[in-house]
């Protein structure tokens, strides 16, 4: 049942009223000015516009229990509000649905109002939506790991022993964490060449990306306290797309025995607006079955995700045009994240609020989420028609760009839409 | 040469005037009061006492050109004075250094200042030194990474084929590093039974220290622009000891391929007092020589470390004492820091003032930095004597208190002291 608003939302936007996903922005000077400036404020997406919080906050709009006394709208995160937890969420969703309907005449009838908090997304220059104080990304896709694990290990050995008993993830750098639209450069680093036992220190011949979904933390836990499985969904404010930038050639001569980290660190991009899961509510759907079963700690009463439809699409350097190169699906996920979240704590290790958890690259039957996969570590080129000629990769070129999609179809063409995680990988610029 | 101050330094005190560590401390309330209180200030560490920087800027003491318009020490951390460089930090020493001496009247011959400003340790708690963005933990002693590799893979292979060419790390968890004095309870994570392949969920039953020191970043570099190894050095603040504490038999079965998760983020322990690399200069000396030779962007002209005894001890649960059961040094480690700093970086990943980048255990040839090297995996039992009876470990129990203790040995007695890093394994309460 679509919901109106008397702000003009096109057809088939990411962001209908039903959506309202969280972001911080900072809206961008008339002329001059520094548009790198973090002063953001929270604010959500509405069809083509960004409604200012902060301003709407000032204002008095927040009467409710959880958000009349708070200031956490005029911020540069989300840090603060993420931590309020579920009630002031759902405060602010159930505030904001009704203040933006056609049927409420508060905001749609005071256009001075209006025209302060109601501003085009072409105007406003978006800003990572947290201070993340830790970066962990899991491994949860079992195809991706059976890809991946078949390229190095050979079919028979793909899965490792414990990938069927726990979600296997290890910490990432959450300084190297950009938001959408920043510009990446290739990295260099130490790589064997092929039959030499001897490294060299050499720009990467193998940048990946990876599709992924980040989930961001809510209410945190206090150090040595687990989240048991039952709670952990009320720990997660929402979700992101994320690109695990990858250099494949560095992380595969690094990696034993302590894991990826030059290989990995140098980048990861999140989309801006975070979707929440009372957005994604009507898209709850059956996760996979788990066999074998899984230890009480990490077992499910009602095992649900998501179907978010996922897509990669890359945009050469002389084309005006993106071309889809894989399409892959959350709902495949083999370990949710609530899974996560227990998994996670379950250590006694404390999540604070803003810290984010990738889910891994999200593979599916036909829509391997890497080209690590989808080249089969370079021995087969893909190709794709853009801007009138065929283009072939194994792995990424300079100039590429990278464009993550996510959303969720509902009924009439009405959508919850996740935006873009776009990035460019630009050259090294080193003299080696 | 020792330095004479007013202020009453024992013989032996690892806080001479020549030491000067930084640190954030807030001072107990008189009665009551909430001993966790984090509205820390930064100060300095002389003898038994703290000298409350935030108060002596107050008084307008820091005159220089660095730091006379700055406001870095009325602050619950040392990310901003850390984030300021070596010339800051220079200037603050040599003010310091002047203030406090005995040849020098304005504060020696002020008894309302000095009252103000000199605090007994006994009434301060101390706070982590830094809000820390990133930790990441290092691999640099050969001898550990040897004991380790022959423990499971043999003598034969026991250093993988990357080690001798790049400080091998990971990304390590941010949100549980505790300062010194911090309990930390046993974790609970899956393992394995020996001869089972099915895992279960229970506390760890070979919970370790690792002897480590850790690094804090100074000012750091933007994405994409890597710290070269020649100006690797002005990045360091400065040093601590650093407990990483580990869960072997999770780790075990969690760490394929993609590192150590849930068997060391549940506590990092660190010492409280940073000593500086100028306090550390007279103790410079050579490092171990690298064969085979490394990659040039690795490559130091001057290579350096410090001579820095190390010890661990154990004081059991019912024991008034502890015991010492290793002994390091820090000058053994193959891998410096700048070479981490520079080979970190060198992808173009990003550190931020406040980072920390540990050693990893250190070990030396009579000195295994871990139980699971001092018990060979629990193969033999060491034993120590403590409060008149013999304690026999392969790992460590509940009750047990771990410290790690640093010193410089200087002439005449005179040392440069890092005090402990200290911490309580507490059993785990779970009804499993
Ligand atoms: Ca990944
Ligand atoms: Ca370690
Ligand atoms: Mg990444
Ligand atoms: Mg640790
Ligand atoms: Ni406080």
């Amino acid at each position: 049942m679509a919901l109106d608003t008397f702000v003009p939302v096109a057809p088939g936007s990411d962001f209908p009223l039903e959506n309202l996903p969280f972001g911080v922005f900072s809206r961008r000077r008339q002329s001059g000015g520094d548009p790198s400036c973090c002063c953001g404020r929270v604010g959500v997406a509405l069809g083509e516009h960004v409604v200012d919080l902060g301003t709407l906050s000032e204002a008095g709009a927040f009467t409710g229990p959880m958000l009349s006394g708070a200031d956490c709208f005029r911020k540069g995160s989300l840090n603060e509000f993420m931590a309020l937890g579920y009630a002031a969420w759902q405060e602010a969703r159930t505030t904001l649905t009704r203040l933006l309907s056609s049927a409420e005449g508060v905001l749609r009838d005071d256009r001075t109002l209006q025209e302060k908090i109601l501003i085009p997304q072409s105007e406003v220059t978006m800003h990572l939506p947290a201070r993340i104080g830790d970066y962990t990304d899991f491994y949860a896709s079992k195809e991706h790991a059976t890809n991946v694990g078949t390229i190095f290990r050979g079919k028979d050995n793909a899965l490792q022993p414990n990938w069927c008993h726990l979600p296997v993830a290890y910490h990432g750098r959450a300084s190297s964490i950009v938001p959408s639209g920043t510009d990446v450069k290739r990295p260099r680093g130490q790589t064997l060449k092929p039959g030499s036992t001897q490294p060299h220190f050499v720009p990467s011949a193998v940048v990946d990306f990876e599709l992924e979904m980040g989930a961001f933390v809510g209410p945190g836990n206090q150090l040595g306290s687990p989240i048991p499985i039952e709670s952990a969904k009320e720990h997660i404010f929402g979700i992101v797309l994320l690109n695990d930038w990858s250099a494949r050639d560095i992380q595969k001569w690094e990696y034993v025995p302590l894991g990826p980290f030059n290989g990995k660190n140098w980048a990861t991009t999140v989309s801006p607006w975070v979707v929440t899961l009372d957005a994604l509510e009507p898209f709850e759907c059956p996760a996979p079955v788990q066999e074998p079963p899984v230890l009480p700690y990490l077992r499910e009463q009602h095992r649900t995700t998501y179907d978010v439809q996922l897509e990669v699409q890359i945009q050469p350097r002389d084309s005006s045009e993106a071309a889809a190169v894989s399409a892959s699906n959350l709902r495949h996920l083999y370990w949710t994240f609530p899974q996560m979240v227990a998994h996670h704590t379950s250590s006694g290790c404390n999540l604070r609020p803003g810290d984010l958890l990738g889910t891994g690259t999200i593979s599916c039957e036909d829509g391997p989420g890497s080209l690590l996969e989808l080249s089969w570590a370079g021995q087969r080129q893909i190709a794709f028609e853009c801007g009138g000629s065929t283009h072939n990769r194994c792995y990424l070129m300079d100039g590429d760009t990278v464009i993550l999609k996510g959303h969720c179809a509902g009924p009439n063409g009405r959508r919850i839409g996740f935006g873009e995680c776009r990035g460019r990988v630009l050259p090294d610029d080193s003299q080696c």
